[in-house]
């Protein structure tokens, strides 16, 4: 690598010439800096990161650790950080933990190292369960502050962004309710996450409050045929009328049992996912879906983090952001 | 940000002493050892990143450039390199190109500075468009290698691992011409990437080759409504009893038009598409799927990098690595 001293030395100038030369510097003239710009460009001169970041202690660069990349919620979220940090300048650059409390942590050291100003996060599945927050707080501590989404260390202070699942399947419950739907089914294939439960826990509330409703749940774990399941649920259960699913997949897969024993849809049954707009086309009728704005989750992590980053006020309150499901309603749906 | 020297006054022992320490020499007493580690803890201290990679000239770091992480394919690749990259201590961190040329020239200066020893990508659709390479050769010469996947630049020379999507549509109509099918439709709407032409030229291979078969393609863009102009396809010419799909949706939803328009899958018509696992769960019968085996791809692209970096041969020859896809046959082909 050249140094600043090997260029002044080949241009018979100072370092100081070429240093102010490199940043536009006023002081030195245009062909100057035209010659010095040359032979920089030349021999792939790059200022040491470290020292800049130090010396201007920024970076311009957020670091983000993602739990899971084929996670698509995840992804999209990813998707709106990104362009929202590119709107204020800002690059992004990611570690996956892949769920895992080691790689989440060797994620933060990796880039707490002069690589970042600050970080966006999702706290790791193992991470949940282990219920550790130690390394969160030494990086916010060494001055990278930390804005977390969707799934949240509620004992580290600091920024976050987060949904309202309980209130979304609540609602998706009532409006189904309010259908004349009696026999309201709620299928899951995430059962073991924080997310999973409590958008079970909005179902459950909407059918208990309202009299001669029973809750009817099928959990389906990861390894399951997942249609051939359902089907044997609907053979089970007699007058399935109304489906919330709690994930991409399940109600998209109930639709088409549904269609399959002869049902009409939304006539006979209505159903209602938390599908990906795309997704949503895979059925016929169109699936009627919980919208998470996952894009505008990102983007308002990105919004909280670089008003921290260039706060200077050290001790101001954290915030944290919800941001509101939304019921799309399609076809599948009266 | 704690220095070596600071350390070495609070102990009241050499630079060098605590150097050694923390490098677990064996020069050093154990108990000197348990002392600088614990004050080194306490200070958080962090090595210079800059110069240990200097020194060692590694980082142990592979630096990642996703085109798009909303794809499926890509993302899972992303989690095949992670993957065999955490299985021989390697860490990841991943810059999103957005199908922009200067995002993608700005991840390969952002990472390119120390951070990483190199990299795995997949070309922007924007840099394809213009055949811009500079920015590649100019990282290889400056001794980080290149691995290039998918989407690769052949005027590089570097190593590559690639699909078969010519052979993959190829093979697949062949299968339905053998299955007896008259009408195979071809519908795709990834016709503006180098991929999505490969495969319509498969197809159009096995249809041209054989007699009294025309080709019958249908262009979706991404703001048409997708099930609609299928439905609209199918009404429009009679007597489609085959479809390839080209894409992870339209096969998927060209069953669901066939079911509503009466047809028997596979008894009236057989259906092939490049979704994933999870995706092909979406349609009754399960749909038959090209599979790429992105995981593959990228463990083999993890594998050609660190093989690269840990090889002292300079003028080795590249190598171009392809990944076969298969057909895996579910129920909505006979």
């Amino acid at each position: 690598m050249v140094t600043l001293k090997q260029l002044a030395k080949e241009l018979n100038v100072s370092i100081s010439t070429v240093s102010k030369a490199l940043n536009n510097s006023e002081e030195i003239g245009e062909e100057t800096v035209r010659r010095v710009k040359e032979l920089a460009e030349l021999y792939n001169y790059k200022p040491n990161k470290v020292a800049l970041s130090l010396k201007n202690n920024k970076t311009k660069t957020i670091g983000v650790i993602i739990p899971n990349i084929l996670n698509r919620f995840l992804a999209k979220v990813l998707f709106g950080i990104e362009r929202e940090a590119t709107k204020h300048g800002y690059n992004i650059i990611t570690c996956i933990s892949n769920e895992s409390l080691e790689k989440e942590k060797e994620g933060l050291q990796l880039l707490a190292n002069g690589s970042v100003d600050g970080f966006i996060l999702s706290v790791a599945e193992e991470t949940q369960m282990n219920n550790e927050i130690e390394h969160f707080k030494k990086t916010i501590s060494q001055g990278l502050p930390i804005v977390m989404f969707d799934r949240v260390a509620h004992d580290v202070l600091c920024d976050k962004v987060i949904v309202d699942d309980f209130d979304a399947t609540y609602n998706a419950t009532k409006s189904l309710i309010e259908e004349g739907r009696k026999q309201i089914a709620f299928i899951s294939n995430i059962n073991d996450i924080s997310v999973g439960k409590l958008r079970e826990r909005g179902y459950n509330k909407a059918i208990l409050e309202t009299t001669n409703l029973e809750p009817l749940v099928l959990k389906v774990k990861k390894k399951d045929d997942h249609p051939k399941r359902i089907k044997s649920f609907f053979k089970k259960t007699k007058g399935i009328d109304g489906v919330i699913a709690a994930d991409s997949s399940s109600g998209i897969i109930a639709i088409n049992v549904a269609v399959g024993f002869g049902l009409k849809v939304p006539k006979d049954i209505s159903v209602i996912g938390f599908s990906s707009k795309s997704e949503s086309n895979h059925t016929m009728p169109k699936l009627t879906t919980i919208r998470q704005h996952a894009k505008v989750i990102g983007a308002h992590a990105a919004q909280l983090l670089i008003n921290r980053m260039q706060n200077t006020l050290e001790d101001e309150d954290v915030k944290t952001k919800i941001v509101k499901t939304s019921l799309v309603k399609n076809k599948s749906t009266l």
